[in-house]
């Protein structure tokens, strides 16, 4: 299988990473993603990385690159379920997921991604001081 | 990675289903699965397979089971995102999968769900005649 399913949810994309993001694999889920979150016009995307108990800087480069590609699309990303292990990896890589929120698990993932919504409803792209230099 | 994550949303759980189901990934999934049901006292559970293309009489079993395990404990079992090979190969193979019901994607699962839920509210095991010989 050489795709990640990708959930859709209301306003919200869920992806559960279960396996290693190798190469391709990881350009796939990107590529879907963005695709996909332009097509459902989605507010926020959902990566569970619960089951992920290995991370690398690849996988931590991946994690940013969709995050900053989901928010040049007006979409939050929020990563859920990070075991202790890859929190403590991920900082001593010195990859601290700038632009990337976190939560706990998908539901307060969830209410992290709503609250976000209500604080900022419009569509307009380039609002303040969070705007992306591409 | 030998366990596939369960995600909780609300009343329901969510399993996407990525890998192949080996032995005892299927196993662990089962117990994982009912002991998530009794701990969160689920009312659903969500069975992704839309990243599944291949599938055999066990994996078709192990579907089934779940569905039984989660009825007796009060919860209804909808499996979602099916592709149309997989639903010919479960016919051919004389899996129809009874007991177990299907949606389009999770969002339509949910709403099945929430349906089933407001159909039957109560707590009560053994209600009239679906009710599962053990």
């Amino acid at each position: 299988m050489d795709k990640i399913p990708i959930l859709r949810m209301g306003p919200f994309l869920l992806v559960t990473i279960q396996v290693d993001l190798y190469d391709r694999l990881a350009l796939n889920l990107e590529s879907d993603l963005v695709q996909m979150v332009s097509k459902t016009n989605a507010r926020g995307v959902l990566i569970d990385i619960s089951a992920v108990s290995i991370v690398d800087s690849f996988m931590g480069r991946i994690i940013g690159n969709i995050a900053n590609m989901s928010k040049i699309l007006d979409a939050e990303t929020v990563v859920v379920g990070m075991q202790p292990a890859v929190a403590i990896t991920l900082i001593e890589l010195g990859l601290p997921l700038k632009g990337v929120h976190t939560a706990l698990d998908v539901e307060k993932g969830m209410q992290l991604l709503r609250s976000k919504i209500e604080a900022s409803p419009g569509e307009d792209l380039n609002d303040d001081d969070d705007s992306i230099s591409v």
